[in-house]
This record gives C-alpha cells, sequence and structure tokens, in this order.
C-alpha cells in the first residue's frame, strides 16, 4: 500500500497554497535565498528525499529545492505534525509527497521507505531528521549508488551519524545543521522562551505578574524562558545542576533554589531541562495546592506523571490543557498538556520568522552539494562559521536593521 | 415578553456551577470577604438590582450578594458579555436573572428595566455599571420608595451621576467604585498590559523579539503594554499627547517619537490613548507593508476603519483574528481584531484574579449599606482609602506574600 | 556682623564662573527660558530675597532673575550647603550674596535675616525653602510694604505656609513649587534613584549582580532605587508599610516580605521611607554578618545609630564612606555614610540636568509675579499644570526626542 | 641595584595589613581553598616567581601560596598597578617583592628578572600574566633546572605560549587560566559591565534615564556595558562587526545601527570591542555637540585620539576625568580618562568579589602542580571543566544561594 498522496482534493490544495503564501510573508531569508539562486538551477540533475516535520514552514524550504532544480521526494518523519493541506498544495505541484497526519508508527516507517526508495537510482541527497532515514540509506546501501551526501538536524540524530562514522558506514559526506549561533539564539532561546511563556498564557489566562515562577534547568530553553517570564513581571526562580550555570542565572538577576525550596514556593513551574524525573515524588509533595505544572524541555518525562497519578484522587480538565489532579492530601495541581511540550501544546510552538532562520541554514547546506560548490569528504561536517554570517546578515536586511562591518 | 431566565436546562446549569468553581478558586479575595461576612447576614432585608457583565467573575460577586442576605436580580448591561451557563446557574439558586447572550440593544434596555422593575416597591440596592440602571431610577424615582443607595463602576457612569447630582437629581448615596489604586495597577496596568501583549502573540504568532512595537499612548493601560512587549524583547517606541508623559516615558527608558517617524518604523502599532483617529489615513501611508496593527485602547475607533478602507483594495482573513488589508499602493497591513479591543477578541480579557480585585471593591462598596455600617449622606462618595488598603492586604495574604506594617 | 560676601578674591570667582559654565551646559531648560524672556526684562524693578542652597546649578537661576531685570539677594538656607566659589562669582556681578559654607545654625538665620532685610522696603518677591524666609517675612510684615509674592518648593514648607494661612496671616500669593508630575519623576525616582545606587557603588566598590538588595519603602524615592538596584543586576526585596503599595511593588516584579525575613536575607539594605526608626535594634539582631547598611530618605534616623552604638564593640573606617561595626556578636556590619544621606555623602545628590527641571519650576513661578502676568489672589497656588507641561516640552527639545501633539 | 622591597616602613606594611584584611573579607571562596589545603602544605619544597598585578587581591592569592608551603618571590609586572602597602605588608611576612607603585618599563623588565632570579636553581612553578616571564625562562632556560610548570593567564599569553609550543620550545606544563565560564561571566560580562557604568556616573554625574547610549562591540564586556546602561534606564544603542552578534543584540531587545547612524545620535559612545580605530574621524564629524566618549575595551587606541586632536581647539579639564575638546567646528565633546580605560581609571576596576573568581582558578591552577597531583604532560593545558565547578559552588556557598544537584 503506498502512503503517497496524489489525487487529494483540490480544495485541500488551495488551502494549503494559502498557508504557504501566510508562511512565505514571513519567511524572508528563506525566499531571498531562492530569489537569489533559483535562475542558475544548482540543484538540476538532484534527487532528493527529505524527512522533516512538513509544515508549512518546510514546504517552503520543499519549493525552495525544486525551483533550484532537484526532483523532491518528502515525508513528515513522525504521526502527527504533517499537514495535510500543505501536502497537498505540494503534490499538486508535483513533489512527491508520502504519508499524512494521523499514521501509525509502522505507517511512518512505511512513508519514510517509500520516500527514500521513490526513486530510481535512489536519491542523489537525503533531508534528514533524527537519523532515521540516513539508517535506512546504510540498510541498504547499494541501492542508492548516486548518493552524494547528507544533511542532519537534530543533536540526537547528529550523534547516531558519528556513531556510524566511528564504524566506517558513513562514505559520503553529512553536514550537521545544528550547532549554529543564529539556531540556538533564535530557535531556542528567543522562539522557545517566547512560545512557552505564551503557551502557559493561552493553558491558564493567569495573570504572571507577581507569580513565583520556577524554571528548572537553565540552558538556551530554561535562560529564554526566565528572561520572557521575568518580562511579564513574574519573580523567576531557576534551579539548575551545574554550579557555573547557578552562578550564571544569579548574576543575571535570578534567584536560585534548591529543587525543594524552588518546589514549596512554586505559583508555576516549568521544567526546560532535557531530562527525565526532573519533578518527582518529592517534588510533588512539596507543591502548594494550587500550582501549576509544566514543561518545555525535550520529553514527556520530565514531570513524573507515575508519581503524579498515584497521588491523584480525580482530575478534572477544566481548561482545553489544563488537567486538574485533585490529590489525596486535599491539594490540587494543574498540569498542562499533559506534561507534553507546552509551547507546541497550547501555543504554536515556534513562529515562521524562527523557521526562516533553521530552515535557511538546512537550504544552505542543501546548496554545498550543488553545481558550483567544493566537494566534501565523506564524514560529518559542521556548518560553517560563515554560513551563519550569511543567514544573519540576510536576517538583519529582512528585519529593516542598519548594520555594517565598520 | 419577559426576558427572565427560567427553566433553563439543567445541563446548562451544570456547567455553568463548574465555571463558577473554577473561577472561584482564582478569587480569593471575595471568596475571603464572603467568607467572613456571610454569617451575619448583612445584606438580610436587602432587594439589589445589579446591570454588570455577567461574567463567571461577576457571578461570585452575586453568589457573595445573596449568601450576605440580599435577594437580588441581575442583568448584564450589554448584548454580549453575558455568560449564559453561568446566568442558568444563578437562576436555579434563586437569583432573578435577565437576559441572555446574543440581546438586541432593545432587548439589553428592557433587560434593565425588568430587573429593576422585578422588585415591589423596587431595589433597596443599585449596582450600576455606566449609568444606566441609575438613569432608570431617576426616570421612576416615585417607584423606588425603599432605595438607600447605589455604587458605579466607570469613570463615564460617574461622569454622568455627578452630572446629575449638580442638577439634584441625586437624593441618595451613590458610592464611586472607580479611582482606586489598586484597581488601576491590577487592572489596567498589569491586567490589560498582559492581555494585550497575549492577545497579539495568539493573533499573530509572531515573534516579538527584536520587533519595532510602537505604542500609541502613555497612561495606565499603555504603560502595562510599553513594559511587556518590552519584557518580551521588543523594541518599544510610545508616542503621546502630553510632554510630560514624554518625559515619563523616555525616563523609563523607552524611545520616544512623534507620531509620524514611529508609524514609518513600527512593525506592530498598538493605540492605547483612549481617543478616536490615532491612526488616520497619514500614518496608515507611512507604515511599513507587513506592519500590524491593533487596539486596546477605549473604542474601536482609536484605529480609522474608514480611512483604512479607503485605501484596501482587497483583504483575506489569514488567521482567526488577522485580516490582512492589500493596499491600492502594493503594501498590505495587518488589522487584528477589526480594531475593536484585541485583549478581548483575540485573548480573554483580564482574568479571574484581577476582576478579583476590582468585584471585592464592589462587593464591599455594597456592604457599606448594610447593617451596622455608617450611613452616607446623599450624594457622590469615593471608595475611602482604607477600604484599598484592605482589599490589598487580602490579595497579598492570597498571593503568600509576607508583609508587615512594620 | 553682616554675612554678606564682599570682595572674595578674584581667583575664587573665577573657579564659580567655571562652575556656573559647566552648569549651564547641562541646564538647556533654564538657559532657554533665559534666553526667551531677558530681553523684555520682565522682573525689572522686582527685589527678590532668595533662600534657596547656593549650588552652582542655582546660580544658574540666580543669573536668571538677574538678567529678566530683578535686583537679587541670596542665601544658602543651611550649613553646609553653600558653594563659595559660586557665591563670589555671583557676588562679583552684583548680586547681594550672604553668607558661606560652614556657618553656624545661628549664622545661618543671621544670613536669611540680612538677605531679607538688605533691600529698602523689602522684597517684592521671597524665594523659599521650608518657609523659613515666609516665617521672617510674616514676623516683620509691616517692614515689607512692597511684597507682591513668594514660592516654596517643600513639602514641608507648603505644610507650614498653609497653616499659615488658614490662620489667616497670609494676605499674599504664595506658589506651591512642589506637587509636579516632572519633578517627581525626573528629581526623586531617576534622579534619586540612580544617586543612590551610584553612592552605594563609590562607597563599597561591592559587585551589585546577584547581591540580596532590601530597599525599605516604595514611594518615589524606593521605587526609583528599586529599578536600579534591578537593573544593575540585584535581586530586590521590598518592604513597605502599606498594603496597597506592596501589591504594586509585587505586580512590578519585585520580591515583598516582611521587615524580619528581608533584614535576615539582606546583603544590602537601602533605606528609602521617610520615616524614623525603619531599622531598629530588631533588625540589626537578624541581619547577616558583611550586610551593607544604608540610607536615602529623608532622615539620618532611619537606621537607629543609638541601637546600632549599643551593639557594637569596635569599628573601622574601611573605606572613605565605610564605617565598619564589628558587633559584640562576633558579626559586623558596614554602616555608609553614617546613615545619613548615602547619594549626597558618596555620590554627588542629583545631577545639573534633573535640577534643571526643578529649577525652571522655581524661575517659571518667580516669572509669574512679572510685567504682563495675570495677578493672583492671596494664598497658596499649585503650579499649573500647563507649566509642568512647557518645561517638559523644553527638556524634550534639550534631549533631542522628536515629540509631537498627535 | 636590587628592586627588592625591604625594610618599608612598618607604618606602610601596617597599611598593607588593612588593605588585606579587607580584601579576604570580601574574597571567601580563596580564603575557603586556603583553609582547606593549607594544614597539607602541598606545596612544601616549591618556589613560586609569580608577575600578576601586585594588588590586594593578588595579595591574598600570595598569602595562600605561601600558607600552603612555598616560599614565594612576586612582581607586579607593570608600571603603575603595585599597591606599595600590600607589597611591604607581604615583605613582611617573608615573601620576596620586588619593584613597587610608579617604575620606568626598564625598571618593571628588570623587577622581573630579579623575581626570576631570586632563587637558587630558579623557580618550580611560574605563574605569569602576558607571558613575560615564561618567555624570560625560555631565554634561560638551563638556568631553571627544577621548573615543574606555569601558569598563564591572558589570551595574549596563551597565544604566545602556544606560539612557543610550535616552535618546540615549551618542555614543561602551562595551564591556560583563561577560557573559563565563571571568568567570562563574572569578570567580563557584570564585572566589568558594572564598573565601567560606574566609571562613567563617577566621571560624569550625568544621569544616564533616557539617555542615548551607544555601545560598540557586543562580546562579553560590550553585552555587560549594554545590560547595566539598560539597566540605569539609558536607551542603548549597539554596534558590531559581526551579522550573527548583531541578531544576537537585537533579539536581546537593543536597538542595533551602523556606526554612521549610532555616532550621530550618541548621548554617550563607548568603545567595547577590543580593535583599535573604532571611532575614527568619521565618527568624530557625526557625533552630537556635549556628546561623551569613552572606552572600555582592551586599548587606549579604540577611540582616535590624533584624529581627536586634530579637529581640537582648545580644550579644557571640566572634572578630574573629564577633559572638553572644543573642536574647531564649534562642536564639544567630553573625553572620559584621556580614552584610557574607564572603568579602572574613573572607577576602582572590577571589585574584590569578582578577582576571588579569577584569583581561586589561579591558585588551583598552582595547586595542580603541588603533592598529590596527577603528573601533567609538557604543552597547554585548559582548566578542566571540573576545576570551574568547584569555583562556581565555592562561591554559591559564600553567596549564601540555596542550590542542590538535583
Amino acid at each position: 500500500v503506498s502512503l503517497r498522496v496524489v489525487g487529494r482534493s483540490a480544495e485541500l490544495a488551495g488551502r494549503g497554497e494559502e498557508a504557504l503564501a501566510l508562511a512565505r510573508s514571513q519567511m524572508p531569508v528563506l525566499d531571498a535565498i531562492q530569489a537569489e539562486v533559483c535562475a542558475a538551477r544548482p540543484l538540476d540533475g538532484h534527487r532528493i528525499s527529505g524527512c522533516i516535520h512538513l509544515t508549512k514552514e518546510a514546504g517552503i524550504l520543499v519549493e525552495l529545492l525544486a525551483a533550484a532544480g532537484a526532483e523532491v521526494a518528502w515525508t513528515g518523519g513522525d504521526e502527527v505534525s504533517t499537514q495535510d493541506d500543505v501536502g497537498a498544495a505540494l503534490a499538486a505541484r508535483g513533489v512527491r509527497v508520502f504519508g499524512h497526519r494521523g499514521m501509525t508508527t509502522g505507517e511512518v516507517r512505511q512513508a519514510a521507505r517509500e520516500t527514500l526508495g521513490t526513486f530510481h537510482r535512489g536519491p542523489t541527497l537525503v533531508l534528514d531528521n533524527g537519523g532515521a532515514m540516513i539508517g535506512e540509506v546504510l540498510d541498504s546501501r547499494q541501492r542508492h549508488p548516486d548518493l552524494r551526501g547528507a544533511t542532519e538536524k537534530t543533536t540526537e540524530g547528529i550523534r547516531q551519524v558519528r556513531e556510524w562514522d566511528r564504524r566506517g558506514l558513513i562514505d559520503f559526506p553529512v553536514i550537521s545543521v545544528n550547532d549554529i549561533v543564529t539556531k540556538w539564539a533564535v530557535d531556542n532561546t528567543y522562539g522557545t522562551g517566547q512560545s512557552t511563556v505564551d503557551g502557559i498564557m493561552r493553558a491558564t489566562g493567569v495573570l504572571l505578574a507577581g507569580k513565583r515562577f520556577v524554571v528548572c534547568g537553565y540552558g538556551y530553553v530554561g535562560r529564554g524562558v526566565a528572561l520572557r517570564a521575568s518580562g511579564m513581571g513574574a519573580r523567576v526562580i531557576v534551579t539548575c545542576r551545574s554550579a557555573r550555570t547557578a552562578v550564571t542565572a544569579r548574576l543575571a538577576g535570578f534567584e536560585v533554589q534548591s529543587m525543594d525550596r524552588a518546589a514549596a514556593m512554586a505559583d508555576i513551574l516549568c521544567t526546560a531541562t532535557g531530562y527525565a524525573d526532573v519533578v518527582t515524588g518529592r517534588e510533588l509533595d512539596l507543591l502548594r495546592s494550587g500550582a501549576i505544572l509544566c514543561n518545555t524541555g525535550r520529553s514527556v518525562t520530565e514531570i513524573s506523571l507515575a508519581e503524579l497519578a498515584a497521588r491523584t484522587e480525580r482530575t478534572r480538565q477544566t481548561r482545553a490543557h489544563v488537567r486538574r489532579h485533585f490529590l489525596r492530601d486535599g491539594r490540587y495541581l494543574d498540569l498542562l498538556s499533559g506534561g507534553g511540550l507546552v509551547n507546541l501544546d497550547a501555543a504554536e510552538g515556534n513562529p515562521s520568522e524562527v523557521m526562516d532562520v533553521t530552515l535557511a541554514h538546512q537550504a544552505l547546506a542543501a546548496l554545498r552539494f550543488g553545481a558550483g560548490a567544493v566537494r566534501l569528504p565523506p564524514g560529518v561536517h559542521d556548518v560553517e562559521a560563515q554560513q551563519d554570517q550569511t543567514v544573519a546578515t540576510r536576517k538583519l536586511a529582512a528585519m529593516g536593521v542598519h548594520w555594517d562591518e565598520r
């Protein structure tokens, strides 16, 4: 059974076109790159298999790749992030789109395989997320004789590719589109910082001014959340595992506390550590009745749902994204978005203009495999500082910022 | 035809009960006042006619009045703000509720008349909003022989009552529940400041960090919007009509500009002046393509919709609260919430915990007509500083703030 | 013995001229008023007796009055604030200057009497500070037959004048140059806010980032100190006597605590209340060893020096403005500026550009007694909002702020 | 002629003891390290030659080294930073101190040579600043047969040592005490950020609130200056050479401008780039009359003094650290501290508690050559992350911050 999107209704594709137009109006960097490079069609003759969340923003990247001359096949790579209307619009333009919103995990994998297998002699270029498609390539390396390289955008995926490289499996260049100054700043600190606070306001409707707002973790994301919560008038309290991070947070003006003390004073507690079991039974027992719990870290496991369930007598969904847990000891706690990512669930995740930066890096990485570019040796390559400057320069122009190199 | 709510479905009332319970959990001040004064039933024998937006928060005030011994009749006083489920829940408890969501303007007035006329010999106490019900009383003064006083909560209503007083019409005490330190700070600056920025984020999903955010007006509301936009990382530019306000805004660290310059640089422009025609054709002609326009002032007229329409070729609704106006000169502007109040339309207005303060003042004003209180002479009376301290003290306790008078 | 400054050395006067030139370059508002009104000499025929701290900034006001046509006599009104070089420079130009730096309290009073008595038939106009000179006038009212009015610049002085007015003693107009929006904002919040934090840094050289900084009092001054300490990265904790002030401080994002808790956590504690005995034995016993104590309120008595002495075993002057008190219980506390005003003692008080606003109001008030002005009835008159707008407008122009009334 | 400090007056040494006691009370980390390691005397048998600015803070490091068992010889390494009283106090305790405040450049070098040559068979350990003493060692390697290693604390010194290492000259381990998270944060961003703003206030006495404050450069130092100026209410404008830094500054909420535009609007301009000729004739021609110019970067050359001189008609020293340049075109500019480091010249540089962190890293680096430590191979070694955590942990304890690793 093929999962390819064909013959979806023109009405769906029409809505997709609108979504793409809206996204494009907020993605000036990607738009400028397309305007500049497309005429020369540097990707002519390329066949690209992509496996990245098929949102309206990713759709703009796909359009660029096609406009640069490549044949493109795409799949979203997970169960829920595919926007069907965007998929339909791209399919109507000749992109080979696989899968749809609401696939099973098995179907997700099947769609990835079909995206990879749709080209005779396989893709020349793979754009990956989490290493899933590169893994498929390695399992059937001989079926992809024309492969010239790949890109990978996540920390976890890069870790995996480096492991394969140590085992001698990576005989093609892989560009790591991950550890980039503008990406960290724009995406993690300012993008996620805003969308997390936005998500909490949408979910709960509470006044942040004057609230004791505990942020667990003070990495790029935690810093962003602390800044924005403080900017809304909350009194921010930071907890973290590293002493030097604690010094930095304190000198930045935030209160730093032990987890026990922080939990005991929280009106709102937001985890942003990237680790599991940050809020365990111990912290749950210390929280004040009425405290709001949420997570914007990497995993649904930062708040221990099992420990929460063990203390819960009954629950009530008081708002769309708020489940009130009435505990056996008489307190109640409000859990947002079931402990999942509150910025994606209750707000909209990162805005188009943030994705503009991240996806522009994807586009420039892909173009390094195009006509006229220097050939890369096999192995993992970081994005060069120069590419970061290029994206930043275009972003500044788009923002209307006056700036010069003097 | 009576507009009284009777026999509404038990299911509707059930939902209303839930809404009231949720509101109560975030309104500790009103809750504490009720817990303290109800046992003595200080309003026994009182008949109260209220004409204030019938939200879930106002419902908590109504419950308090009833618990204090009063017979209560209530109407929302406008076309759209009545929450039918809350009305049904109150009706099920014996409150005489008039009107419903979606009345015509004529029906609104009829509902107010019926709320006033429902008691034999009329109400002993009127709780008013905008002077509408007090006006009705003056038109039929002889039919309200037992009237002992009224409260009024808006600036405009108080202006009207003082005018009547000058003409000798006010032969009963009216408490002005308006010019109160905690109300201005909590409600206007911090409540509306947050909900406006919240509304803009919900409406547009744009990143605020790095945006040129123009705030027109720097009163209690404008100050709040400027603080919160700045707190989200925007570069705030203030315009205002008064030189001394301009000095204050500048010393607070904000950039102050003329309207022309501000309009020419705005990524986002938010009006918060309380005056009409702040953004006229002149400013519309200066705005950059893609600018976002919105209003959180008192009236839909701060942005001149006629001037905007005159320049518009076509529009498209790009998001639920965003209408994109494509102008004849090739630019486009995004108008939020049709130029209405973006914090009410795109977000949720002021949270329950903010209304807690405002409505607590209403409750304490009403209780000044109850058993044991000093009799007030006819005319307009301000809320006493002592009442403000009382509400503030309770709010601090509810917030868990340690504080003493030393 | 006359205290009049005559024949002071040309060298002293020369230094005074330089000080005046420097001040003038930072006082564009007063400078602009002088440039505009002097030609018409509106104060021709006036004899002015002034009793206001004779700093270089006040010297610019004196120059303006003389340039406007008045004969001027001046005295500083206290023991220490007179800058002798400025006095000498003014004397060299014909101003009758009385007193000098380092007078006894008796001499201060004598200088005020001589300043008042120097004119035949007395002054036509008195510019007062604290009501001292107006009091002298009332004691010898018949000797001042030409008096047409006075100005008074302090809260305490105005309170005193109103009291005299109630007793029927004030038969001339007195303009209260005190309760003015720009004066409060510029002078108290931003002027004193900065100079206090400046004073603490100069006195101690400690890093403010990460310090627990307790501000006692949250009026205009306390707010300014809290803002600036927070702006230097300190974690600010506010204490105050009024619940509604506490709510405001908390919503502004500051931590609010009881005095006991605040004292127990302070790294730095700064009093800004205007009341005596804010830090008593109770607080002294709670402070951590090494805590820094200072005051920027109205009186040296905010920190109880007697209670501190009672607990002190020995002291050492560790820096110019720091006395380290080694307590009997083994702790030590660092007292800045002997508990006096740390912003005046360790820093320089309010800068010229701040005094520019305050003294411009003095000048405009004086000019209301000049040619062409409307005659004022006897009694106390507030500065009109219009005058505040005028000063603010000029200040904005001087700051180069683009601003308009639209 | 030996430059050794011997027989300096007991009175001088007494003052030095007081300075050391004051410093120690603000350097809890170094104090705790001493308390912990001294008993075991891990540096017994070591002979240490140090060449680091001999301030009271460095004196605490010297005391620690001696208490740990080492024989210590020390020199300040430059013309002006040696505090003679501290030198005398250390000499009185047996430390071999060379040089004094106000040496010629030749004497500085001679003092370094004597410090190195004072021990028979030379030092076992060298603590260097800028590579000067390590260079002397290389010039006479055979005279230092017992040398076991060195530390170097500056970026420039490390660059030099690595160059020597590439040429095969470094046959002993050198620990680079430079690229350390807490050092950058505490020392550069928060330390220098505060002291620069402090220096500007002390030098000029101007109100920062509302000023247009241009910061050239947005590295660790520039960021700190921008944060603190903004915290004092200034409107901060950033210029920088790198696009990605510009994006970061803008998202942090600061205005970013080209040098031309920034110069044209500056009330205050502060260079913090580390490069020469940031303010050239071009910028000087664009500045507004009355603008304040200062530097907190690495060199007196950031503001071109030659270009300024070429435009200057005459100058006047208006305050201790302010020279007013009256330009030929009628404007005037105020240059602070002659274009040198305003934070060191007009304020006091970094406070003791900041140096506590930096010098604690020096101490721990030295202790890695002591008894029980793992032997390091020749070449350059970075400070390990673990050492940074150790220092941070002790600093947090000293600050009284509650923190845990959960």
